[in-house]
C-alpha cells in the first residue's frame, strides 16, 4: 500500500512514524503547502511535493491521508482530494460531521473513489466503543470523559488573547464523576462536574496576569462553564514541562439486563496516550488499510468507522484472525 | 425481526429478557429438547416447541439463536440448524473455533443461509477489542484478564469430584499484574501470576474435606497452575451467597509510537457484569440484527464478529449514527 501524506504537522509526522510499524505500507510522498524544497522529512528517499502536484501524482498513491485541521483545512481539502484519490481524514468538529460527510460522499462518488472521514480515537475508536455499548446495552447511559490531556483547541483559544505568548490547556476528568459512573450510579453531570481545565500560560513582558486570567475564565464555550485553573509560568519552565501532547479518555456504557432489569452491567473503554497525534495517526493507518481494501472491492463514496468491519483493519487473514484473536 | 431460541437455559432466558429492550425484535418461538408441554417461559403467548419442529418452523424465524453448550451441543447443532435457518451461537472453545467455523460455513452455504459463531463478550466484544488494539498499536503487547467472576467450566469440574454436592469457582484477576500492565511495563506473566481461583464447595455428608481440597488443587489445566483457594460452606450459605453469575474482565493493548518508539500508549477495555449470561445474550441479539441484515443483502456462509461493521449492530440509520455517536 502506497500512502501519501498531506500536511507535515504533528499528525503527518505521526503517520510517517507509524508506517514504519506496518510492513504492508510504504510512504510514497509528502505533500505540503509550504515550499517543498524547504521541508525536510525524516524518511530518507521519499519525495516532498507541493499540494499543487497531488492531481499529477494521484495515480501513485493508494490512500492519501489528510492531516490538516478541522476548522479550515479539511472542509475544503477532503471533498477536493476525494475527487482525485482515496482519502482519509480526522475531521473532528462533531456538529459539522453530517454536512462534511455529504460533501465528501458526493465528491468521491463522482470519480469512483472511496473516502473515510472522522478517523482517529474521538471521533474514531471512541465512536466504535459508543456504538458497541449502545447496542450491547440498549437501555442505558453513555458517558465520555476526555483527558487527562492537552486540548489543542483550548490551548489555541488562550493563545489568541493579547499579551499571551504561549499556552497549554490540560483537560482533566473529575475523578468523583468517573467513580460514580463506574459504580453504575448514572449521575446527571454538568460540564463543570465532568472536567476541570488547567491552563499553563506564558505572558509577554508587561502583560497583566490578573486581566488575562479573568479573560480566560470568562471565555464562553471554552472555559466559562468549567472550574478553570490558570497558572503563569516562565518560558523556560513551559518548554521544559509542557511541550508534550499526552491525551486520553474514557467511554462508559452502563445499563441493566434481566427480565425485570435487575442486573447492572458496566462497559468501560479507556485510553492513556503519551502522544495524541501519534496514536491518532496509528489508528488512521489501520483504517487506511481498510479503505484500500474497500477501494479494491469497487466500493465508492464516503464511509466512517461505523462502516468498517474489524477484519478489514488487520494485515492478518480471516483464518489467522479466527485462530489467534477470536 | 423474528427471533427463535434453541435451549431455555441461562443464556436462552437472557435472550428472552433482552428482546424486551429491542423494539425491532419479537420472540417468535422457543425450541427445547425437553417436553415442550412441561416448559413454561416468561413471555406470554409465545409457543414452545420441541427441537424436532425447527425444520417445520424455520420459515417463521429470521434468526435462530443457539443457546446450548460448547462442549457437546453447539458442535452438532450449529452446522445442523445452519442448513435450515440463519443461526448465531456463542461457541467459546477457542482452540476448536477454526474447525467449527469450517463446518458451519459449509452447511450455511449449502442452503444459502448466513451464520455467526462465537458471539458474546469473550469470544465477542473482547475479540473486537483485541483486533482494534493490535491494529492501532501494531508493535505492542496484548493481555486479557478474566473476572472477578464465576467460571462455569471450573465450577462444573469441581462438581464432578465424588463427594461434592455443589460448587462455584470465582476467577479473580491479580491486581498487581493488572497494575503492571496498565503502567505499560509489559510483564511476562504466568497463569499463576494472572489469576487466582477461589472455590466455594458444598460436600455430601461424610465426605472428606481435605481429600476434596487436594483433588481440586492438583487438577491439571483447571487448577494445578494457579493459586487456588478452597472454602467449604453449608448448602444454606451457598444458596444465599453464591447463586449469582457475575463476570467481567479486561483487555489491554500497550505499545509504543513515535519515529524512535519514544511514546507509550495504553488501551484498556473492561467489563463488570452482574449477569454474565444476560449480558452475553444482549450482545448476541445486537449481532443477530446484523445477521438479519446480511441475510437480506444475500450474504451466505459463516461470519464472526470480525466481519461485522459496527453500523450493522444498531437500529439507528447511518445518518442518525453519524449525528449522534460519531
Amino acid at each position: 500500500m502506497k500512502i501519501g501524506i498531506v500536511g507535515y504537522g504533528n499528525v503527518g509526522r505521526g503517520i510517517e512514524s507509524a508506517i514504519r510499524q506496518n510492513a504492508d505500507m510504504t510512504l510514497a510522498a509528502v505533500f505540503t503547502r509550504r515550499d517543498p524544497k524547504k521541508l525536510e522529512i525524516k524518511t530518507p528517499g521519499v519525495p516532498v511535493y507541493s499540494v499543487e502536484e497531488i492531481e499529477k501524482k494521484a495515480d501513485e498513491i493508494d490512500v492519501l491521508i489528510l492531516c490538516g485541521g478541522s476548522a479550515t483545512d479539511l472542509p475544503k481539502q477532503t471533498p477536493m482530494y476525494a475527487k482525485l484519490c482515496n482519502v482519509i481524514d480526522s475531521f473532528d468538529t462533531h456538529p459539522k460531521i453530517p454536512e462534511h460527510f455529504e460533501k465528501v460522499d458526493y465528491a468521491a462518488k463522482q470519480t469512483g473513489h472511496v473516502a473515510l472521514i472522522s478517523c482517529g480515537w474521538d471521533p474514531g475508536l471512541f465512536s466504535v466503543a459508543r456504538i458497541l455499548g449502545s447496542c450491547a446495552l440498549p437501555e442505558g447511559a453513555d458517558y465520555t470523559f476526555w483527558g487527562p490531556g492537552v486540548s489543542q483547541g483550548h490551548s489555541d483559544a488562550i493563545r489568541r488573547i493579547p499579551g499571551v505568548k504561549d499556552a497549554k490547556e490540560y483537560t482533566i476528568p473529575v475523578d468523583k464523576a468517573i467513580k460514580a459512573v463506574r459504580a453504575g450510579e448514572t449521575p446527571e453531570l454538568t460540564a463543570r462536574e465532568k472536567h476541570v481545565r488547567e491552563c499553563y500560560v506564558v505572558i509577554e513582558e508587561g502583560a497583566n496576569e490578573a486581566a488575562i486570567e479573568h479573560e480566560i475564565k470568562i471565555m464562553p464555550d471554552y472555559f466559562a462553564d468549567y472550574d478553570t485553573i490558570v497558572k503563569f509560568v516562565s518560558e523556560e519552565e513551559f518548554k521544559k514541562n509542557h511541550s508534550k501532547m499526552p491525551h486520553g479518555g474514557f467511554v462508559f456504557r452502563t445499563g441493566k439486563t434481566g427480565y425485570d432489569k435487575e442486573h447492572l452491567n458496566v462497559m468501560e473503554y479507556n485510553l492513556k496516550l503519551d502522544s495524541n497525534p501519534e496514536f491518532t495517526a496509528s489508528v488512521i493507518l489501520a483504517y487506511a488499510r481498510a479503505l484500500d481494501r474497500l477501494a479494491k472491492e469497487g466500493q465508492t463514496g464516503c464511509k466512517t468507522v461505523f462502516d468498517i468491519a474489524p477484519a478489514y483493519l488487520s494485515p492478518l487473514s480471516g483464518e489467522e484472525l479466527r485462530k489467534k484473536m477470536l
